[in-house]
């Protein structure tokens, strides 16, 4: 039947009269996920109360499913004993990203020390960060390929994990390593005197304990796998790693690429004061806000050397198409990286691509806006100083496209470019990209102005 | 072991010298998920040529991989009968996004009577776009629940689906009501005279079929499930969902979240020629420009009315910041409207907080820059005209304060705005509130540049 789901406000009602026993007793029939949701959206105060009140299995399930930022929260003083305890009551992937969350790295390595079951949890800790290594659970059902298949059956009858068990996999004896897995059917319907290499899928999708966790989520989602085998540099099986992971890292990544294009940290939190958000926000706005006033600067010479104040009502035009141009190829590129839709392509091609299109669609759009200004001046009789109408209209044009035409480079050469030195083409490119094209939007129009008052 | 993998220059080179047979053999060996990448890094020509020499088996498979813009590419001269048997050969819901994403309504609709099991398919097709219904498959393995776990082994035995099977649904007999899942080991290992209820997970979580399928994958990604039933609205199985099409959700869900917030629709593909992206991205920057040209006219009013060129140079450093924290605010919003981090949140705190944190952000910038303004100004000795430096300096901060906090309460309130009105809320926020922000930092510079001048 569908889960039983306590609503916030009868929580903090419950909270508030200070019937903790009705409110544990429902909690006992909520799933960890719900009851987890429920302590994010609590005050810090009520949080660590109704957390320090949780049974030690009911704990350590909640545990697992709060987000980062509130971990550090519930365990802050919980002595490190206590927090081994849970730790060891979880599946060893998830205790390893409950000890990566923390923000102490002492007590991290004390919480480990002090677990009965730290074998799995610290191998896992020394691979990289967001590796497969790090999103594998080592609980694996693994046997010898040439065991009875009788003898499966028992062991797999015996077996009880954490996690459901879908598909066992068959290890030659000799060398360690992985040869294929069986899914449970398979094994329970094979014939009587068959072995479990007999059952064997042999055509199966693999990744390296070292493979990052992007490609590993790109490689599931291409080959509509629900669980991998993880092996190490001689293929022997260390872990699995299951579609839930995958998806949390799916999540993650897109949440990590929005937050890094328009540079709000994905850090950030409900229960975030203003001001904490403030500060999160504001190294971007900081770097914004120079360019600014250095743009200032540009219009300012802009206006002592042409002498004409009318250029400069075209700047914001010039600045916004520039910008997103810029923008709309960067977003592009990124995505086809991070996706891996590439996997196939070249990529030289696509920097080609986009200038085209961003040539294109300058020409287009200076032609438009040219005209426009040219009419718009011509009507009104506006006095446009030093230049005519027909010259001012050529001029903003002229510099939409220049600038356009960049943008759409820079915006694609930029996270191309940052990919190949290895770093995350997303964190760096969308505050760079936009504050970099605001200023060679103004750059380039000076410089057209310029030209154009010369000749 | 490991899937082979035909290189694209490898099969570019089997195509110029017209080696098709080298060609399909290497394609046998292959996974159609590789075959369908192949595909999509091809030409035109080349694809269509090589996709119609793939026999059906194969066809089938790589038709279901392949990306939706290419899948009308492939079979638009294909005859309906032909594309019907392709579609004979999928799961249901292959069968019913190929037939969706065909452009052509009235092709689909031939392909879907000529098809022989047409049934299911014809039956999801009435669902809803983007629901549970048109998610699922109908390749469910349902047994009454009172039947005796031997005839539920033998049935699974003979059971040989297209997707892996890993649990058993329990059906009451009278009703039709789902009664809960057995997983396929528990089955094998329940005593011999056990009925299927006494194999069964009672605790499971479902989802309706009309249920939108963001919803459905944030239940997934909630309560780490990897398959989940689907119930219609008298609780009887209608089908079930897996992960593998969750992690597609996902993965359109972030794509398009990403590419409305540019403006840069994802329905691009690689060998869209430039002039093509150029159209797709066009609306947008046709938007911007007119909002530009208004921008201008602001302006130019705004040197009419003060005669005091220098107030232009700083209207760039005031579009940016407002629109940065415009982009900020409503990026963060819409992440948290799409994901569901706010189910247990009251949006109207995240409205007040989000305005909070934009008026201490533009405290911080507009102190900051007014000063540097000042300082700026009074150092080179500039010509300020009607204006000393002191109230320019003022001018300007007041401004970027102003233009702040509108920005991140406009950002907060259209994405939440249109979701409360049940539009998606990355569809129109992002050029919406960026052009927005544009026009409404310079109409507030407009006004405070106004009211300081006249007292």
């Amino acid at each position: 039947m569908p889960h039983v789901k306590l609503e916030l406000d009868q929580c903090e009602h419950l909270i508030k009269n200070g019937d903790w026993a009705a409110l544990l007793r429902a909690i006992q029939d909520m799933d960890p996920a719900d009851t987890a949701d429920l302590l994010e959206a609590l005050d810090a105060k009520d949080r660590e109360r109704l957390f320090k009140l949780l049974d030690s299995e009911t704990a350590s399930e909640v545990l697992v499913e709060l987000d980062a930022p509130f971990v550090d929260d519930v365990v802050d003083d919980m002595p490190t004993d206590k927090l081994a305890d849970l730790a060891d009551r979880m599946a060893p992937d998830d205790a390893v990203r409950i000890l990566t969350d923390l923000d102490d790295e002492e007590k991290s390595a004390e919480v480990l020390a002090g677990m009965k079951a730290s074998g799995d949890v610290s191998g896992m800790m020394r691979y990289g960060c967001d590796s497969a290594g790090q999103l594998m659970t080592t609980e694996v059902f693994s046997m010898a390929a040439d065991c009875p298949i009788r003898q499966v059956r028992e062991a797999l009858v015996n077996y009880e994990p954490t996690d459901p068990v879908f598909y066992v996999y068959a290890i030659d004896a000799e060398t360690g390593k992985l040869l294929g897995l069986a899914s449970v059917k398979a094994v329970f319907t094979a014939g009587l005197n068959a072995t479990l290499r007999d059952a064997l899928e042999r055509d199966y999708v693999h990744c390296h304990v070292n493979e990052d966790q992007e490609h590993v989520a790109h490689k599931f989602r291409k080959y509509d796998v629900w669980v991998m085998p993880v092996v190490d540099e001689n293929h022997r099986l260390v872990g699995r790693i299951t579609a839930d992971d995958i998806m949390d890292v799916l999540h993650e990544e897109a949440d990590e690429d929005l937050a890094a294009m328009v540079g709000a940290p994905d850090i950030e939190r409900d229960e975030d004061s203003p001001f904490a958000i403030a500060r999160l926000r504001f190294p971007w706005l900081m770097v914004t806000m120079a360019a600014g006033l250095v743009n200032s600067i540009i219009i300012k010479s802009l206006l002592q050397v042409t002498a004409n104040a009318t250029l400069a009502i075209f700047v914001p035009a010039i600045m916004a198409m520039g910008g997103n141009t810029g923008m709309q190829s960067s977003a592009v590129t990124i995505r086809g990286i991070a996706l891996g839709q590439r996997a196939y392509n070249r990529l030289g091609g696509l920097i080609v691509k986009e200038v085209s299109a961003g040539l294109l669609m300058g020409l287009a759009c200076g032609m438009i806006s040219g005209s426009v200004i040219w009419l718009f001046l011509t009507v009104t009789g506006a006095d446009t100083g030093t230049l005519n109408a027909v010259r001012l209209g050529i001029t903003v044009g002229a510099a939409m496209f220049c600038s356009m035409g960049f943008a759409s480079s820079f915006g694609a050469f930029v996270p191309m470019t940052l990919n190949r030195l290895g770093i995350d083409p997303a964190v760096a490119a969308g505050p760079f990209v936009t504050t970099s094209n605001d200023l060679s939007a103004s750059l380039i129009y000076f410089s057209v102005c310029f030209f154009m008052l010369r000749s």
